[in-house]
């Protein structure tokens, strides 16, 4: 059978699917779920277009990758079809492990199980199901191959992951400001010693790719009232976990149960296979069913939190750069705790404050390095003659502080 | 207050909200509601971007609206604000009843219940809690309004539903032959005799609109695979009433329940206020994670119809222009009883047939009316020296035929 | 030296070029004349985006062509890298004869030479000039190679030079109308019996680029304002050259001064080498800079005209089915005599009519082929079930009258 | 009459004109000529889409200018029909003194005349023609009006002009870095104590503008290839002017010929009408079509320099952040001079070095003000926590060196 295939992808147009074993591992129920897994949350309630998935991002990301290995192989650098397949399987399932809505689960339910070593399982999985097929692809994702710029291109500071999520991030928000020309940074793409280089005319695009992303996170991923959204469903979840652990009971989706009455750590993933199985079956359907359900729950505070979260009523949020004062939270957890007459110990999911940090480029943990006519080699943040770049490198961090917009709180 | 709020839309770009209870409908649950059904179903199979929900297809439509406001006033037509106000009120309300997946309830677990009757129904109750203000908007609604040009805008031939719908579609599927000029067709509207017509110079743009509703209907609304699905989810619905209606118990959310186990009437939506209340809780969110959970049934029908969607192992769909033989279709059925191991009664839920219909341009119904220079009317399908708008006056009939894939029908 | 070039195309992104003769015709001094001569000749006036030229037009096609190669390839065609150069270097050239505005020439100043026979005259020189490296390139040009797929991407009812102008036309005059799918139509290409074909599932597409042509022709290449214009430029050179053959002196730049006062025949361009590259002299710049000047020339008849285009002070244009009364065109150049002082014979430069016309598709001379998957082969205008592709196939003629805006023809 | 009049345009899309006297100011011959002088000169050399001209871009910044008036109003500021029909006006106007290729003229052949005194030369004239109509426009163009916020939206830091041309200049050139949203920077302006201010929340918006114009500059405007083409035409012209003044002959349209052989000084425009008559016969035709003649001329310099300018054979071109050295400059003339066989005095026409100067934002100029919610005013420079916006203020200064291809420098 032919296993040619071509998807429409209202950002790039037509994206064709390179070869069979990446068409069978998108037909898999393990990818198919991707489907059910949106890419930025609960940001549509902001960016009403942002409902794209993980399972087009994931096809973008394939797709750029293609085209950054014909461009690398149109340079002269030999690169067989067996190391291009793998690559494109790893770029394939990089995101395979997310769970629903971001990382809600992983601080919430499923406590110290990070997506990236659930992708990992289920890339082991599937590498025996396809009898040993994805082990090339393993080592690339997992930096254990002997050309480590291809596990650059699926991870790194330039890989094509983001660029795909920027462009991607972009388009379905509508955000013009972080439109990136994927085009151009791809061509500049080249390898030198084996690592992923970027052309010394590139420099200016780079910059512009690290200074989109940044405006990206204040604008769209770091936005006020989405960020408050990712806040209350990860509080939402802690809670009904809480409640679970007392034996209350609660509407959910039998796969969400699962998660909810167990306490599964990453031992569980990796010895019972069944954890796996389970977490396969979750998607945003199940926790968002569950949560607008939880609307009518006896507890005041999983009821509260869930009838806001679903008529999009949120959490009012405070942005500063310095954090904010102890007495001034614990001031309003008492004013919370009068007005909806609970215990002062679950004020914390009311009332709440927390640091977000936005690390636009790092430069001490990877680089992004400018490959020179003279074969030289330099750091973006020196090789740039616009010294801001040096300043991204500076983490930004802030300060939030969420509370019900009912509440009055004059003082702030 | 300020009630002022933009919305950022990939479509048109920035989207104003420019009345006060225009604000105060889109906070309202009912309204709210709309972001959880979204526009084309099951669609994103086949296009993957296709996530796009009623919520912001009736922000676009309200956008174009004002739009088209702005160019009748701007041609002189006087148009009350009051008028403004309640057309915008009615086109975004004028899909507030619509149920998850399309029409896959109104044919299979509320029967009998057009979503155009639950949208006056919503409409209503919203009038009753803004006290009246919703009543010309209603009028309107109704065309029992002595402005016929205000609900020809919200619903006709060429209304600004249609041009949201189709731009929108085309947008987000990335099926580029159904971009339709939006600005140009709405800068050629014009009101003649207190009904809506179209400048001569816009016969084109009209023919042009014609024909991409056309296709868009073959390459999108009608596409073989996604119609495959949305007959899937028809069919799984009718099987889980079927079970219900026999007391067979089933997991479901809540809400969904409720339509699952009682038989709900046109006349029970009238009577009973609870009946719309728990409608207004229904949307994909319940119907999707129950039949993601039906995969696991007892009931061998409900659980293969239910594996095969929720894996996107959708059914094979032929589709021709005569009917299908009822004897090949009837052996088809046998296949499958014997194959499944299920009663002949059943089969139906596994092989059947039916037929779709595609109107693009229906003269004797509604027309689009093209205003001359010298003050005369034409109906396009006359104006137009492109004779073929006549011929897309007949409706365009097909026949289709679904079975499991896993079924070998060798003689097909 | 590595002749990898890219070039950014705001229609298609980047556009690379293939192969090192392609970079090498296009740095010729006989394909960089192509940046001066505008694609739509004077629809700038019109649609004022418009003003894109053969030179990126000629680049567009070239993209489409390696489009068009790499998916014949991956659906198992077997053709050669000389092949491809070939058939890319011949939609490169295949417009390289266009002399300034369009037809403009043709039909004035260089009579009976049509830009084809150009065209092949400078293919003919340039391999010369590459030792025959463009013989395969001229063979597929003329049809005469054994492979006519490839002469058939060239020039055939479904071209990719069709398909790349009317997707950069639509773009750059921002007519949405016009908008073609072109991936998808490219997509579906095939070859059967070494004649191109579409896939049976490409009928829409087909029937979609078809009518967005047909609409693009009315919209925008015989746009009334821009018809106008066009034949007023025809009427200036036409003038021009009749006062040059009476030896009147005027104002031109010597490319052009060569061919108004030299009657240069198609039997001049084939035995006189300095002809074709006097000509290869000649673009947009010759032309409009000298009409500029003719403002101010004694002659009424070449002064008004050219005052009047070069002020966009434009021609009043009726269109109509029928033939205009040829007493009533009678009438107009007599009040045109009056007026402006002129002798009879000289009124057809200002009052003048004509005849249009519109082949959207033409089954007779050239067929769209669509390929069952049982191997029979229709033509499209058989295989659309929309039944007005055959309606499509008659040419729509059309009559037009021009006649100076300050005339007063009360009777119109 | 009814003036009406939509233009359609490529970037946004229709645009409509306001006012009656806006539709005649574009109908006249002073703004007609625009058309013909391109937005970025020979820039179309690199980027083959450039090609848009001074008459779209204005058309652009006036459809700007009137969603700004839109935006500012919905704020609640009373700006009156007669400062909105002004402010249009000027803005349309900010222009129409531009020359032929941008600042080609200023420095070549119209000496000490900036585009600037022209364009209010142009004005001062149309207001005569207009009785006085144009009189407020030209206060708020001088900055003379009494609110300051208006002069601002036509010329400063954040203007609509520079709004228009980025967002234009991204889209021809194709060039995504440089994609601005115009949208939302317009949504964030408000006046605040009658000077132009940005809302707190636009903070990152503006941002991306400074940086996007920054990369803009070095990615399109000051592309070296493109600067080579522009440093080229300067030298052709003074090398023209050089010889007209010793009485050379040379073929030149009439209108360029007269400042060729006259010497117009500022004094000359202002005291001859004559002069700015000639000037308004101007345009990119009467430049290029000279030039392209002129690579026949007997003066080595000038048709060396024509012919390969004609031919896109242009000049190498170093750009380094250090001077270059004086000796290997002159080294290089010398050079020059043996293979040219010309006087060492015109060695400068073939082998030049200078500087080129790119201030992204300037804030002891001129400030980008951001209002905070609690009225108080910052700089953007102070109020971006992004410490870059300060690293822009800097001025980048680079140099360059520019010589002919086909000159052998090893030692570069």
């Amino acid at each position: 059978m032919n296993k040619k295939k071509i998807f429409n992808d209202p950002v790039y147009g037509f994206i064709t699917i390179p070869y069979d074993i990446i068409f069978d591992l998108i037909e898999h129920p393990y990818f198919q779920r991707l489907r059910h897994i949106s890419q930025l949350g609960l940001t549509h309630l902001v960016y009403p277009g942002a409902l794209h998935t993980r399972f087009s991002h994931a096809l973008g990301a394939l797709h750029l990758m293609n085209m950054a290995l014909d461009t690398l192989k149109a340079k002269g650098h030999k690169i067989s079809e067996v190391e291009c397949e793998a690559v494109s399987a790893a770029i394939l399932m990089h995101d395979i492990g997310h769970g629903p809505y971001s990382h809600a689960l992983e601080s919430s339910i499923v406590k110290g199980v990070a997506h990236e070593d659930i992708s990992l399982m289920f890339i082991d999985r599937l590498n025996k199901i396809y009898k040993g097929d994805l082990s090339l692809a393993i080592d690339i994702f997992k930096n254990n191959y002997k050309r480590p710029f291809l596990h650059q291109l699926v991870s790194s500071q330039l890989d094509l992951d983001r660029l795909d999520y920027l462009c991607r991030d972009s388009f379905f928000t509508g955000v013009a400001e972080g439109v990136v020309g994927y085009q151009r940074i791809i061509s500049m793409l080249d390898i030198h010693k084996d690592n992923l280089v970027v052309e010394e005319k590139g420099i200016y695009s780079v910059e512009k790719f690290l200074i989109s992303r940044r405006l990206m996170y204040w604008q769209v991923y770091y936005h006020k009232t989405s960020l408050s959204a990712q806040k209350m469903i990860v509080k939402i979840l802690k809670r009904a976990k809480e409640l679970a652990n007392k034996d209350i009971e609660m509407f959910a989706t039998p796969a969400l149960k699962y998660f909810l009455y167990n306490n599964v750590s990453k031992g569980h993933f990796e010895t019972d296979t069944e954890v796996l199985e389970k977490f396969a079956q979750l998607d945003d359907f199940d926790v968002f069913s569950s949560i607008k359900e939880w609307k009518s729950h006896d507890d005041i505070v999983l009821s509260r939190l869930s009838w806001n979260l679903s008529n999009r009523n949120l959490y009012k949020i405070k942005i500063q750069n310095e954090p904010f004062d102890k007495e001034l939270v614990n001031d309003l957890q008492d004013k919370i705790v009068k007005q909806y007459n609970i215990n002062k110990k679950d004020a914390d999911y009311l009332v709440f404050t927390d640091v977000i940090k936005n690390d636009a480029y790092l430069s001490d943990k990877q680089r992004i390095n400018i490959l020179y006519k003279d074969k030289t080699i330099k750091d973006i943040a020196e090789a740039s003659d616009n010294l801001n770049i040096k300043v991204l490198s500076n983490p930004v961090e802030k300060h939030y502080l969420c509370f019900p917009k009912e509440v009055n709180f004059k003082y702030l």
